[in-house]
């Protein structure tokens, strides 16, 4: 199916998750042509677009005929090979973000090598080769410290915190086995978690989003309150200022997140995501413009839409599947206590711990709203049943 | 292709026109499965529904396929032949608005009847069966006075505006020669004019959205304010009330649209539209809930969404085409401009006059508000060119 009206943006969007489906409300609000390249017939955003592809990103062929044709193609995940995408854009292709700043999400020894250079503040790391790099590391920063596998890890999948030398080795010799590489962190004592969003398109132009306050449950995000709060405009300025950087200096295209570290004194990067992401789901009903359409802005290189928040706050808490397999059984009861409450659901089937939807609501008191979303979210998901 | 998730509704729409195309935002959001009947595979809605299946709404045998395995079926369009739907019903389907509510949206001379049995305010008229009955009413309210085919008008179409009897005879032989009947209604010297939308659900759940102003080009809505300016609060709430009365009074399921007359001293109904509304069209970036998205919850029977603005007031401007061809074209000097502009475009072909798409603006000045959407709409559609 291709686009019958004069000027229509084709854009490929390679993944069928809930970030590819969350991108059709703006695209068809704009005018946009999504053509998704989908696992399978039935994944969350091949239920709401027509022009799915069904195929695998790892598919050379597959992933060239879905790329020809498109005037700008993206990604749900970061999962695709730079390698293909090298080769897309030697065919014309316009891939957004480019290989050449996905690689540093791909890849997060070759993340805190570029953004050490860059002078952005991490925790202390290094890239485990050998016992005697643990040893020394370990010297270093103490125990218990962080392992990650250096690709691959997602939603607190690829990160062991191990107390000591004897555990450590264990895990480093693992991931060497399964041929990956071992990037030792230090443990942060972080009061709290941070991420700030900005999009940044092709000709330059980025828009800062509010920073925002992010709790994980099991290394998952789980609850944002969008602008974090007691976070002085001084300091929250100066994340920005640095989410800006990164973008400027690895030159990201469409949507970046930076997840970070709050120690009370200093702010540290933790984790950056170059896609929309689950901390900027408030800006659906929080802000002007949602971070899925100024994504598709950015990628399209058309200006920016302001990422002003439409209320003094909004908070996000994910739904989280439990046992009740049937959420639509609850809307009666959570739509009549709440008018306000904006739920969000992804088309996926219920797996313990699996990301099925959120709930946004939106407001002036945090306490609240917090108590607001989540009942909502308990209620949904069956963890409560009053 | 059928929903995948335990739970999820299916939703028929008849018709793939505009307001079937922004039913699905809100219907992704929700988790709520669309099945649209288009009258082609490229119509605005058919683009960006997966489920889509060609066919007529005067079709009954493609009419009774499409809604079978539906859990409700609404609409886009007031066209479908009641009697087609009556034997939806005896099959087991549910319609919403039923046809008991449909046919008053359907047939102008019903409607003013039972308006005026339940004691709401309309302007005086009359069926013209005769020259005696014209000539009678001419009496009574005067020339020019207004001819309306009863049935199949839309946009200022089957509206004649007539100067005197013998005018007025050669239009109402013309009516009846098409086999339609002729409402004939005093000309109204309205100030302005106002709409007041309300979703209604089948147990009896009522919600007002703020009364607007409306303002048509050639019978065509051209601009929206919300809330209408200068609507002292009372006067407001008994619009509102008026709505509900209507509502009421006719059954209705989903969004009603109450086009009215302010005289200054009264307030009169005009038309009614059972479903999502042009006029409500603001509501989709100035409201806690859309009328898609409350359209939705009203025919599934679910608890309503607060219809309360997000910000103290949100100016629409239609699209209407001209002799640009390229929207898109014109994106990135409006988008430029004014970083929180919200475009919708329909997916459709420019004809001189059509709705192709809306701009909403929302903020606090009104003037400015006016400026920055009609500047964004002039500029879109190419009236302007800087």
């Amino acid at each position: 199916m291709s686009a019958q009206i004069a000027g229509t943006p084709i854009v490929g969007v390679i993944g069928g998750g809930q970030l590819a489906r969350m991108m059709q409300p703006a695209a068809i609000n704009l005018g946009i042509h999504l053509r998704v390249l989908s696992a399978t017939a039935t994944d969350s955003a091949a239920q709401v677009i027509p022009d799915t592809v069904v195929g695998s990103h790892e598919d050379w062929e597959a992933l060239k005929a879905f790329a020809q044709g498109c005037d700008v193609v993206t990604f749900d995940h970061e999962h695709v090979p730079t390698e293909f995408l090298e080769e897309l854009i030697k065919l014309g292709v316009a891939v957004r973000p480019g290989p050449h700043a996905l690689q540093y999400a791909q890849d997060k020894i070759l993340m805190r090598t570029a953004l050490t250079e860059a002078g952005i503040a991490c925790p202390q790391w290094k890239e485990i080769t050998s016992e005697a790099d643990l040893a020394a590391f370990g010297e270093t920063v103490g125990w218990p410290l962080v392992l990650k596998t250096a690709r691959g890890g997602y939603d607190g999948k690829g990160v062991w915190l191990v107390k000591a030398q004897s555990e450590a080795i264990g895990v480093v010799n693992q991931i060497h086995e399964a041929g990956n590489r071992v990037l030792a962190e230090e443990l942060v004592l972080f009061t709290r978690e941070l991420a700030a969003q900005v999009a940044r398109s092709p000709h330059g132009q980025c828009v800062a989003y509010p920073v925002v306050k992010s709790t994980q449950t099991d290394g998952i995000c789980h609850e944002v309150i969008a602008p974090c709060p007691d976070l002085d405009q001084e300091r929250a300025a100066r994340v920005q200022a640095m989410a800006i950087t990164i973008a400027n200096t690895l030159d990201v295209h469409g949507m970046l997140a930076v997840e970070l570290f709050d120690t009370g004194s200093e702010i540290l990067v933790n984790e950056l995501a170059m896609r929309p992401h689950n901390s900027g789901h408030w800006s659906m009903d929080g802000a002007v413009t949602s971070q899925f359409e100024n994504h598709l802005r950015a990628i399209l290189d058309w200006p920016l839409g302001s990422p002003a928040p439409t209320s003094p706050a909004t908070v996000m808490v994910n739904l989280l599947g439990k046992d009740v397999d049937n959420l639509h059984s609850a809307f009666r009861h959570v739509m009549a206590r709440d008018p306000g409450i904006k739920v969000h659901l992804y088309g996926k089937t219920v797996k313990p711990g699996r990301k099925i939807g959120h709930v946004n609501a939106t407001g002036g008191n945090i306490g609240d709203l917090l108590q607001r979303a989540w009942h909502a979210a308990d209620y949904l998901t069956g963890v409560i049943d009053e």
